[in-house]
């Protein structure tokens, strides 16, 4: 699979080569290219933002920069990827869009910055605007980082044996993951549930399914 | 406000200086700590996971070294902080829980790992477990990135006037953010919507409520 990320901010992804996303890309199951959206402005200045039209606090970014930059950097692409813009005002991205996204040839993920983006940029170039949650970032650059980690680690080969991608949160069975005990069987005077110990697999799986259920309905009762 | 992150993988945050962090950091608004949880183990081989009671898939992360760094690192620290755990499992991220965080004199921010952490650990170290959004990451790292940016872009003094705070998604008015355009006036044929050039501000105004209203009914409804 191919990430391209056009960002004002390319700094922002110096960590990446160490995380997941660097052993992808260092066993070839992931290429990702880090692109400056200001290399491509056409003003002397290389500016890439200006005052909103109709007033307003803030810097809205230009659409010409970003127009070509998604341009430039989609030549040679096969069919079938996705334009994609990170931005408190998309839809949800959640871990059924991560496997929509992970089965793509490739994605670009764009980064608003300051008030947003020129609608006009938007209307031209991008497929889908998406969200991470409903909180404000001063840039879609760590809602990059979430959307590329969430989908690298769904491609086949990329998670390890420590990293199982089974039994998760968000998975088949729709709850909260149960809760997880190690070594040694009592840390601080808190010993690890009989049950987990009694080797009978059945009796364990049922305690597990009840321990997620109790947990998504304190935490999270929307998801039930 | 002091962030202290608690991490089996410090150089994910290898560019936090580089961004609104950094700035905030080098305004001494914000000091941001990023400590190795394996510096706490008192395994001899530094171990900080292990196979998880009752089988499974994957290694948890043990509770000593976790529990150690917490305590650890909690020392000195004044009264009214927060250690909040990272996990798919914890209760939902959003704008009024980044504005309770802003207003702490400070936060841990402990990384899960693999499966997740030995739950003891999250029974006598953690005051709260927080989920940004319901996707699965290798880890709570680049959860953590995007908790920062949340929380430091609120603290008094950090965004400058190209970042206004105010008019956000999530804000006030609990719509997503009406379209922006800026200069030039014709982008590819496309034309900023006249009223934004009318300079009658309560005809824009009301323009830009419909229109935040129009994008939230499409791509959020639930918001309604």
């Amino acid at each position: 699979m191919i990430i391209k990320i056009l960002t004002l901010f390319p700094e922002a992804f110096a960590s990446i080569n160490h995380s997941i996303i660097g052993r992808a890309i260092a066993s070839r199951l992931l290429s990702v290219e880090v692109i400056n959206i200001r290399d491509y402005s056409t003003d002397k200045h290389r500016r890439a933002d200006d005052d909103p039209y109709g007033g307003g606090a803030g810097m809205v970014m230009t659409a010409q920069p970003i127009i070509s930059c998604v341009r430039a950097n989609a030549d040679g692409l096969p069919e079938g990827g996705r334009r994609v813009c990170m931005s408190p005002r998309g839809s949800v991205f959640n871990q059924r869009k991560a496997e929509e996204l992970a089965g793509l040839p490739w994605i670009m993920l764009i980064c608003g910055h300051y008030e947003g983006i020129d609608q006009r940029a938007i209307d031209l170039v991008v497929d889908e605007e998406l969200s991470i949650g409903d909180y404000v970032l001063t840039g879609g650059e760590p809602a990059v980082l979430v959307v590329m980690d969430a989908v690298a680690r769904l491609l086949p080969g990329v998670l390890g044996n420590a990293e199982s991608a089974s039994d998760e949160s968000f998975g088949a069975s729709g709850l909260l993951e149960y809760p997880q005990y190690t070594h040694p069987r009592v840390v601080m005077g808190l010993a690890v549930p009989d049950v987990l110990l009694s080797g009978d697999h059945a009796k364990i799986n049922a305690w597990r399914r009840e321990q997620a259920l109790r947990i998504t309905r304190r935490n999270r009762p929307d998801l039930l």
